[in-house]
């Protein structure tokens, strides 16, 4: 089948990857969209030593008789594989399990090839009003969304998000659309910051000076590098919040004395619950598709590759198979 | 009268250093005993450019008649004195008060003086069955227990402590006191563990091996470094938290990645409120006179401050005014 391999530094696609294994615990999936997300990009250049079929942002449907949903059903599907039987599978968290496996990012193929297998207790139906381009952010809005599971935020805090990435523009759609309070974005691309105007108060980095330092109950650092905690450090209230969402690559000089002499709470935050964001996805109908900057078949993976690599851009959809 | 002033790169004794000033909304202390602790070694190295009379563990009694309090009564005395205007101070937390001065710390003189002042509301009478060797811990006991009012703990949670110096040791005393579930302390100095293995399970660091990683539900580092956190990173288990007792004088390399992936929560932590704190000395009875390496009368600041910065010291007491 068709398939996107990671061959760092870069990608390769292949007409002949083998068919994904299939056994009776699991579904498979014919793929229509996958969406290349950041950590595609760093796999590519070798994060994690993953080796295999990239990508797990998708959507499709059905494709097997033995599955407990309909042949055909459209689906997304939760990424983490647990084993089912520690105490992080037993309480629903499988996305901590120790000896889980990954879709596209470990210990199992992923999402960009034309077929793909998961747990059949990882797929989840898509409601039939959530039009396909729309469901493949069902993995990134999960991400964003599991800050409200994991914080108790009161109406009238003051939250500011930093970082107008993808991940950042998500989050700055969830807070605009469930959080009354002030919610502003901070960002270094104008283009990006109008993608959510109508939703949150945007800014420019650089344009917000010092009289707002210490003004935030929430920074949530989406900024994707280690300056984006400094910041929040800066902007956070004492005994507030911060929500880390940004991991690094290397160890990087820190100095989290303030966290201490303020008494800040660092919160970090990976990815969530599929369920809350297919809910999300047809009752608030975020504009998720705003997000969307190129489609390119599969078989153009490098041109995609290229586009979703060059600075400032959104979400790049790979098209798998047709409907 | 008799003072110990800060004079970077040491202390220095002096006979003649100025009364405190005195106001209409403070009352005047007479010192009885004096604690050290890091920060007062961390300011004679130059740490805050602090300039003036050292010291913010004490205890002591009224010294003026003016006082809310009788003439002779025994206190203690927060040390954080706020502006009284802001939502910081309204809300009773003079300790985030952005104009706040701070005993012996931040633009206030402090208690290893014959007197002091302090706003009448800093300073709490002591329980008559609390002796003033014990009343002296006041604070850095305020500091250990500031982490119950921070976190919600569970009695079946496993809690792993890092750091067998002063405020280590107190933290053990307390979680050894309060919580019902399991309780380790990891240290360097077997002499420093020992003073409370009767309260927690004790270990030397390096005798705790990898299977205890990711085990622990809070782990809270006292070391006092920024290895602490590191080693933090490793113990916590997925959703776990940290709390943050270490300050660092220089930033250090760090990758915060691991709180990321396995959704850690950091607690930032710092001094906390007196009243809970004379509330456990005097009900609770935690055997704080362990702690006691040495006493020294003030004049013997030098001596008192080399045994202090000795490694493996405990708590050096200066004995001020006699009762």
């Amino acid at each position: 089948m068709k398939a996107l391999i990671c061959r760092p530094p870069g990608v390769e696609f292949v007409e002949n990857a083998p068919e994904p294994e299939i056994n009776t615990s699991e579904s498979r999936v014919r793929v229509y969209w996958a969406g290349i997300c950041r950590t595609d990009l760093e796999l590519t250049k070798g994060y994690m030593g993953f080796e295999g079929i990239l990508g797990h942002e998708f959507v499709g449907v059905v494709d097997d008789d033995a599955s407990p949903l309909p042949r055909g059903a459209r689906v997304v599907g939760e990424i983490n594989a647990g084993c089912g039987r520690c105490e992080w599978c037993a309480s629903g968290m499988e996305r901590h399990c120790p000896n889980r496996t990954v879709l596209g990012i470990l210990k199992r193929g992923g999402c960009m090839a034309e077929r793909l297998t998961l747990p059949h207790e990882n797929l989840l139906p898509v409601p039939k009003d959530v039009p396909d381009r729309v469901a493949v952010f069902t993995e990134p809005l999960a991400a964003a969304l599991e800050i409200f599971e994991q914080i108790h935020i009161e109406p009238i805090q003051r939250v500011c998000i930093l970082g107008d990435g993808k991940l950042g523009l998500l989050i700055a759609m969830t807070f605009g659309i469930r959080h009354e309070g002030p919610v502003v974005l901070l960002g270094r691309h104008h283009e990006k910051l109008k993608t959510v105007e109508d939703l949150v108060e945007v800014h420019l980095e650089n344009q917000f000076d010092a009289t707002m330092n210490k003004q935030w109950d929430y920074v949530v650092d989406a900024t994707g590098s280690s300056s984006g905690l400094n910041r929040a450090m800066q902007l956070v209230k004492p005994r507030g919040t911060i929500v880390l969402k940004s991991t690094m690559a290397h160890a990087e000089a820190l100095d989290l004395t303030p966290l201490v002499i303020d008494e800040v709470t660092v919160v970090g935050s990976r990815c969530g619950r599929f369920a809350p964001a297919l809910e999300f996805l047809a009752r608030r109908k975020p504009p998720v598709e705003r997000l969307i900057d190129a489609e390119f078949p599969i078989e153009q993976a490098r041109a995609a590759w290229d586009r979703a690599s060059a600075r400032g851009v959104k979400k790049v959809l790979l098209k798998v198979n047709a409907e």
